[in-house]
């Protein structure tokens, strides 16, 4: 009985390339043999293709695209500053754009201390939480706008749109997480200022909650929350918080987990009806581009959130196994590509 | 020559007063028998107050406020999930509420790692920031709604209202500010996403930044920021930023700088039209209320940024190595009024 899974892959700008093929190498690996095939479709997007098309992502793009069971992408980005992009912003025209399109509402990061890793916290203890960002909400929905633009009288606004339905699927989904792991639930938000979706998030926790009595529950406002992920991180199991907060929180989980160069992430749509995206939190680092310095694990950790999304589960968790053993033993500088084989033999194995 | 500063004192609720009581001490020691006189009237306000008139901030009681010279306040805020306080915002109705009507423009917020305290990073290096937090305007304007409340077809909604009078006041008066520290300016916002307010933004600091030539000015996403706050947080001098990524990263800012229980703020009226207001950076912390727990070193540094703002700079600075010596000294478990006499020697000595 064999599968065929329909993979898109956007290696992206800067860096993007670079750790996607070693994303790929490892995924190879890891289904070489087995009953299951990656068919896989490249998709060039990014500033690179703007800068030579104009294009972010047409409706061809996007129709291509949603037409796979799951897309990896590397990172998109181009050079900060650069005037040829001043009037495209590839991060809202194509990967927000990708986010809300196919309705990836579950932004799953997980953040684990693994053990050789090495992150700023003297007294780190045990980390292994995973952060349930909503991913087609809140202040991310592009409803602003100016007036007056340019001139001393000039109002900008931005309104954070929430729904009950659009918070309810992501809190449910957070709980039955919760429940898989342990048992234990934090929502993020900042409720004693903004306090009309504040209130709805609690709210709809608080209701959910009463459907996981095993799930223990408890809140903290943004602010406090960061305070504890440098003091106390071993305190948080799932946190489930709106698409701008868990932006930061995992920025800072990630930083704390011994850097960005190891955090995956899934922008997930968990009722199937469009493929989910895999991708690394960090950037496209245009600076250090081509210069196989970039550390390909959070791309490679990221295959094997695929792979579990896809339900096979042994996959990736060689992919994962594999990522430990290298993280653990891990002394001098390698280039991308050594790091990338070193996984793939640790899959090998 | 002598001087009275009508001084409005705001013990609040939880450790408020027992953290304003040291503060009082501290002020009063470093005045006596100079040339200027505090006097002070005290307000009960706080959740304290809601829960025995029902009244939160009053116009008179703002009204007699605004007729000070400067504020000194400790914290307010009730006990989390108090059902008698369920309809009540102490934060929005109080703190906030003062901050706007008296337009605070600048919520001034400095992060030093003093020798001797305990952060959470292994490798702190030197860290002696500022972050000047816009303090009327941003996602705090309490433009929001919901409609179809408590349904599934509920839609909350927040705006964050920006305007370039609001912004560009604080980004001058964070510009002087780094002209007189090491010339350096961080703007953090999230651009990328937030197009219109950090487009804004962006372009005002831009803008400014050429009658500062001798600043160097550079941006960061918010997200980035906490990063580098934990990695390398030395690199920063002047943050400027908006009123809800100013919130997030002076708690983490202050985490990393040993404690929230050390971060000092000043709400400022640059103008002078109204008083300005200090506290520290700290809730109300209602679990160890009365127990003398409380650290009332941030109360005492607000006093230092009080002094400094009415001009009173021999003493601030009296202020301020009194509790460098003290934290420099610290060993053992000490109790609030103990902390504090401690820090009041050092101001006679
Ligand atoms: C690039 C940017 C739009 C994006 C976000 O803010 O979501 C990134 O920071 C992330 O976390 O994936
Ligand atoms: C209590 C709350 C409204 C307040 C804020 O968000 O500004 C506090 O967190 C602070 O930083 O002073």
């Amino acid at each position: 009985m064999s599968r065929v899974v329909k993979l898109a892959v956007i290696p992206g700008d800067g860096i993007g390339p670079e750790v996607v093929a070693e994303a790929v190498k490892v995924l190879d690996a890891v289904t070489v043999g087995s009953e299951v095939t990656f068919e896989k479709t490249p998709f060039s997007l990014g500033a690179g293709r703007y800068l030579e098309t104009g294009d972010t992502l047409t409706d061809d793009d996007l129709a291509a695209i949603a037409s796979h069971d799951a897309i990896l992408l590397g990172a998109v980005g181009g050079v900060p500053g650069d005037p040829r992009l001043a009037d495209a912003n590839i991060e809202r025209g194509l990967l927000l754009k990708l986010r809300f399109d196919l309705d990836h509402y579950v932004n799953l990061r997980p953040s684990k201390l693994y053990p050789g890793a090495a992150g700023p916290l003297a007294d780190p203890g045990d980390i292994d939480f995973v952060v349930v960002r909503e991913g087609t909400e809140g202040p991310y929905v592009g409803n602003g706008g100016a007036i007056r633009r340019g001139t001393p009288h000039e109002i900008a606004n931005e309104t954070s749109v929430n729904t009950a339905y659009g918070v309810e699927r992501v809190v449910r989904y957070a709980f039955a997480l919760a429940e898989r792991r342990r048992h234990k639930l934090t929502l993020v938000h900042k409720t004693n200022v903004l306090v009309h979706s504040g209130g709805m998030w609690k709210r709809i926790v608080d209701a959910v909650a009463s459907e996981f009595p095993g799930v223990d529950v408890d809140y903290l406002h943004v602010d406090a929350a960061t305070i504890f992920l440098v003091t106390n991180p071993g305190r948080f199991d799932v946190i489930v918080t709106d698409n701008l907060f868990g932006d930061i929180l995992t920025d800072l989980a990630g930083a704390v987990t011994g850097g960005i160069g190891l955090a995956a992430s899934g922008n997930i749509n968990p009722d199937g009806a469009f493929p989910s995206m895999f991708e690394p939190v960090h950037g496209s680092a245009p600076d250090i581009a081509g210069t196989q310095k970039a550390d390909p694990t959070a791309a490679i950790l990221s295959v094997a959130l695929l792979l579990d999304h896809l339900g096979l589960t042994d996959e990736a968790a060689r992919v994962t196994r594999a990522v430990e053993n290298d993280i653990a033993s891990r002394d001098g500088v390698r280039t991308t590509a050594e790091i990338g084989d070193a996984i793939v033999r640790g899959v090998q194995a």
